[in-house]
């Protein structure tokens, strides 16, 4: 085989992993924005790959940088439309024809202090970490087209009751009993696409705040027949709100609870006590989309666990 | 070499991180307990590791089912008290002088949905999980002595300011310029040791409610000179407001928040970009205690971090 | 919006991580395969996500189930074979268009122990993890085509020269200086895709240990311009040998290591002393593929870091 | 309470996870060492706690700038001498009476290249990471006293018969089955104390591979009625065959294999097929002393799992 043959498939390089924390301090009252970013970069680098030439490689070290300056130079608003900003910026240079730009965010929330009169109130500078989810964004610039992706990952989330699993297919490796009544628990993970359109003018941390209460709440409100239906619900629940969104996906784990057989102690155990298991689990990906959205495929790829 | 010349030292066998989820289903307002439990039994076990002689080790797979068995049995209401039934239980038994049970607790919060109004109300069933930190609680028993431990680990607090660093000894190694303002960050593990007498009527909730809000008060509120001072100071203040607590322990690892250099590119950075740093981090171990208080090393052995 | 303006897009469920360890012990030399399995189904489970109805779901317990039974009727001899046994079986199932099947494999060597005359041998049936590198399968079965993945991830490397890194444009935000000399040091995580009809008659094992091989010389030997052509070299290398292999794609971190500057000390620092760096990394994500090779996109949808 | 009636028990800080990788090139056969240090510092520093008094407190900077200094003056000849080497440096100065040195080293094989004949060589400077486990070491000076600890984390082993558990006592809340033949796996941590005299002399880098490949040994050659006997027999074994060591610690997870029920398939499981668990687990803490050892609890306070 002659080296011709062999060629260079699609590829990207750049700096993952980019943590900077941006205080304003414009007031005694100080905010933060906690991210961390990852820049990479596609273009036609094959001189790179085939014989070294770096003349066209944008340094990771110089897109670090680059994230650090704009941090000062523009502030963080949200995290969608920094990404924006380090996107445009790259894409505007010779050597770059596209690339993904993602971050994720980390919540804080103000300590409550007490005040004069006794009273919790929030302190101006002091701040303590919100765990129950990381915020997360995406934007892919490919073929001169934007594709901007909201998202949070791993919001851990339980019910007792409410949950059945029924009516499915029985073949020679079916042992699991049918049950009307189980324990659902998930870790939800989804992105959600923009509208190319609406992208522009769009209140992101406000579409973050909803697509967050609907999702919780069709987790809580609908009886389910299955975790894909509970899936479908909040999909369906987020684009019926929220027209700046065109496709939403999920991955979703099962987490398995298995009530534990205490007759051997002679107890009863009326799906009381429960053993959280680890693996294997149950998984999904699935995406909810409008019907006449447009095939925006590059918006997706190289994402583990979204199509 | 003779055999015999050889002994065993410290040692203690049982089964680790047994998870456990208790639901109280008494009313359609179910509750939930979520608890990751350790139990690890001490007494004469020499006949077992010299030359295999099972007739004196409980199973560990029985220690499991134990804790299965009493959640069921005695319902979960705090984790101190849940440990302190399985030592009892388990120290009871001819075979075993004493122990080590631990246990990690996850709190849950309820979902909040529309009510008919509209307005939010918690859900009875629908649980979202809260990451701020994990609950611990430890219960040692020797010598025919309870220690019990409450506990937290990874409360992540951050100051934008407030925080100094200076007049601390140079030597030819030093280069760490003085500061008089820096971004202080920490990862809050803590844990508590009950006053003997105390145990028994505590109410550990609201202990560890009443901990938890003093600890973040004090890391709001002093201006800190160092990590140490504000440790302290946090120390003192549960000591001062909780009679039940006679000394407590904290693992605080000092997450470093570096200032960019954004002179490079002609931008100032008055504390407005920083680096999270990942390794190396500063740390501390340190324990705050009564005068008065008696010694209780059993208490603290083998719990890493802890003395 | 109705409801029937939104659709059920791209979606797959199953049983993920289902830890099995299959033992032949036909001869008193014990051989084992510890393996770490993923199912996940793809077909028309509209009805399923819209109104709970599990008539076509089979269980992702079934599918547990069918991987434990079929380890014992079927054995495992590669990862690539036993995953093309469990998507053959599903996909001959009406509910079943297609899916993916994945897996990582965790190698075992031989504890060696001293033989009769005091030299050592392999013992018949203990063994000690071999953790350099994990190996992975992935098999996709997609409108009627099989694509079949080998892969590993994690093979850590380093070299302590005989790399470079010059010669890139420098921009306002570029401050990196060129080198002659530094460390390279990566985490090579690699997936290559089998010819459709080579893989019939694979050596999976044989193949497997040529790429890991290859791949190990290339970094050693090449001397480096950049990470891109080392990644480039070993793609190059795999393709001129292996002839079953159509297309390879690699997941390459940069791992930094940054020299530390000893001068504030009095001390020299010729590429003797470096801090290794956790974030940032560098990070590159490129195929290397035959120019003949049909389009297989399927192959790679869904697996993060490959396009 | 008035604050005097608060004190400051144990405590130490310093600055953790310092990453050094140190080259040696003083030939073209390069060599590396690769650490991860640690530094806590033990004296009196009380005014920092209490008030922000800095005037004692070496900054934990200043620490880690010393490890990579001495990293160049002295090189890294093994974990425990260079932590000797730290230990000595920083008890020398007024402020410090005795401290913590802890690493971890991460061991890297040669890369094999083909050479002139096709036949394979260890390369000169390029290297791949072994990741069977982890080498550590732990120095504690307390009281003028040196207490210099060797060790390794995580060796995984396996053996796939020569191993019971049966004769345990039963109660009601046993339900494990006796078993004659299972699989016995666990992740080997161990550390061990070198007796005082002997430290100066001794060769550490032989005693570690002493060590680990008894510690291997036993566990493949003792027919195992428990694994609390394989673990003493591990360590009978060291203190049997290295005289410098007068006591040996385990950490033992029984990393348990389930034998998966096959008989709902109408398929026998003559310990064929093992679903490997993660959670719970086995887990025993163990010491192996000679009779006749000095009490030296300084050198195992603090670390987690050795008493």
């Amino acid at each position: 085989m002659s080296s011709s043959d062999v060629v260079l498939g699609p590829n990207q390089y750049g700096k993952a992993e980019v943590r900077v924390v941006r205080v304003n301090r414009e007031t005694p009252v100080h905010t933060l924005m906690d991210l961390n970013v990852s820049s990479l970069l596609r273009g036609d680098f094959t001189d790179c790959y085939r014989s070294g030439d770096n003349s066209r490689v944008i340094a990771t070290d110089t897109q670090k940088n680059t994230v650090y300056a704009f941090a000062k130079e523009h502030g963080i608003s949200t995290p969608e439309e920094f990404l924006r900003l380090l996107g445009r910026h790259f894409t505007a240079q010779d050597e770059v024809a596209g690339g993904r730009w993602t971050a994720e965010s980390y919540p804080w929330e103000r300590i409550q202090v007490p005040g004069p009169e006794g009273e919790l109130r929030a302190h101006e500078h002091s701040f303590v970490k919100s765990k129950q989810e990381i915020r997360t964004a995406a934007l892919t610039i490919q073929d001169g087209e934007e594709h901007l992706l909201g998202g949070f990952s791993d919001l851990t989330v339980l019910k007792t009751t409410g949950s059945e699993f029924s009516g499915f297919p029985r073949d020679r490796y079916t042992t699991l009993p049918e049950t009307q009544d189980r324990i659902m628990a998930t870790d939800i993970t989804a992105r959600w696409l923009f509208a190319e359109d609406a992208a522009a003018e769009t209140d992101f941390d406000a579409v973050y705040a909803r697509v967050k209460q609907l999702v919780l709440e069709q987790f809580a409100l609908v009886h389910s027949l299955s975790l894909q239906q509970t899936l479908y619900a909040a999909g369906e629940a987020v684009l019926g709100a929220v027209p700046e969104i065109e496709d939403i996906r999920f991955v979703m784990p099962n987490n398995h609870h298995y009530v534990v057989d205490l007759s051997r102690f002679d107890l009863e155990n009326p799906n009381e006590v429960f053993q959280a298991g680890d693996r294997p689990y149950g998984l999904m990906n699935a995406s909810v989309t409008r019907r006449d959205a447009p095939a925006r495929p590059h918006a997706w790829e190289w994402l583990g666990g979204f199509c």
